[in-house]
């Protein structure tokens, strides 16, 4: 069977975790927006009058007759399927909560630079960003990095939970990926203090999969439309 | 067995939603942190060395030997075990992508008043927080509350999912009572385009075990200490 995955096709995103876990698990997708008038067939799908099951927003995937919205629920979806989720149910709600708790993380991280209205555009919220982003590098992003850190030291495999890789290592390589790329002069700072984070990044960049999508073209550069973006006032 | 909720004793916050799902299942559980010593109770949980599996913050749920945290994961765990769910496996995930839409709505509420640091008090963001609930009401409110009368009106029965009813309308319920208290002049108006939410609103305040909490002293009121807070110059 091959995946449908939908999502906007200009931008990382959310859609990115979805990739990387499709990626890791060498499985068949399309990346439907990406193709010629694919993102005509996404509008035309959340439109349609037909559907029950109406996705609130991208990215949703098609699997067979499934249609599965929210990144964290394509995510468990996609674990379970594919073993990139513990076999237990206290493993998989396990893994589900660390993945819901990085969503948490993105959406401030999203909000350092939309604050007040995710339709306005950054210029008419730049003062606003600039406090947030403050309180953000001050407080947030080490209390969640720090606590990611914590659950990495108390499983001492170097991945997150047991002794293989999950979905939650994935979009944790994803998170310092685009915090590097927002936050050049802040993470510099942040990563001493998270050594396990690092390396845990660097192991899912050696994966063999993992490694020729990033090098391929299909992985889409960091952008200033996405969620992570640079900008030079917000960088501590 | 009996539930531990772990969760703030002052607001109904986050821990409501799991506290609805709780009352109407008829489940046998004690609200940790509300009884004598609880909070403490709680803190020494959340600061242990001990626990690989640690929650980022409240509410968590235990469950036996089970210690669930993110209250759409412990609603997913509820749903399944108490008949507050779909059972195949399209419905579980249906369910479980309306909860996590509701909780994106919830972090929306919470930021109107909170838009700049979740850690500093309101009236050191009253300014950002104009801005911000202005855009909420106007764009965001209603493209939420219009997705969910939408799911509704699909769907027939008067409920989200099926003919009966499941987690993700009791969180439904939480929603609109909450954006009474802290939006009353708006909702009015917003309710006028949105009748099946507020059917369902009704039908689930009718349940009788929901009824019976809602009456009883172990629902905290509404306050200025929670998420739906009601600032009168936030009100449209």
């Amino acid at each position: 069977m091959r995946y449908e995955l939908y999502y906007w096709p200009e931008i990382q995103g959310r859609g990115e975790f979805v990739r990387l876990a499709l990626e890791e698990a060498g499985a068949d997708y399309v990346d439907v927006a990406r193709r010629r008038g694919g993102e005509n067939k996404m509008f035309a799908f959340m439109q349609s009058a037909r559907h029950k099951q109406l996705p609130f927003a991208p990215p949703f995937l098609k699997a067979g007759n499934l249609v599965i919205g929210q990144t964290t629920n394509i995510l468990m979806f996609l674990g379970r399927r594919h073993g990139l989720a513990p076999s237990s149910e206290a493993g998989l709600l396990w893994a589900h909560q660390l993945e819901l708790t990085i969503a948490d993380f993105l959406v401030e991280i999203h909000d350092t630079h939309h604050p007040i209205g995710s339709g306005l555009y950054y210029e008419d919220q730049k003062r606003e960003s600039k406090r947030r982003a403050q309180d953000f590098l001050k407080h947030r992003a080490p209390k969640f990095l720090g606590y990611f850190e914590t659950v990495l030291a108390r499983n001492k495999s170097g991945f997150l939970i047991g002794a293989r890789l999950t979905t939650p290592d994935l979009s944790m390589f994803q998170i310092v990926e685009g915090l590097r790329y927002a936050f050049p002069r802040a993470m510099r700072r942040l990563e001493r203090k998270h050594p396990r984070l690092v390396a845990l990044h660097d192991r899912v960049a050696q994966r063999p999969r993992i490694k020729a999508y990033l090098q391929s073209e299909q992985r889409i550069p960091f952008n200033q439309m996405g969620i992570f973006r640079h900008y030079r006032e917000l960088d501590g």
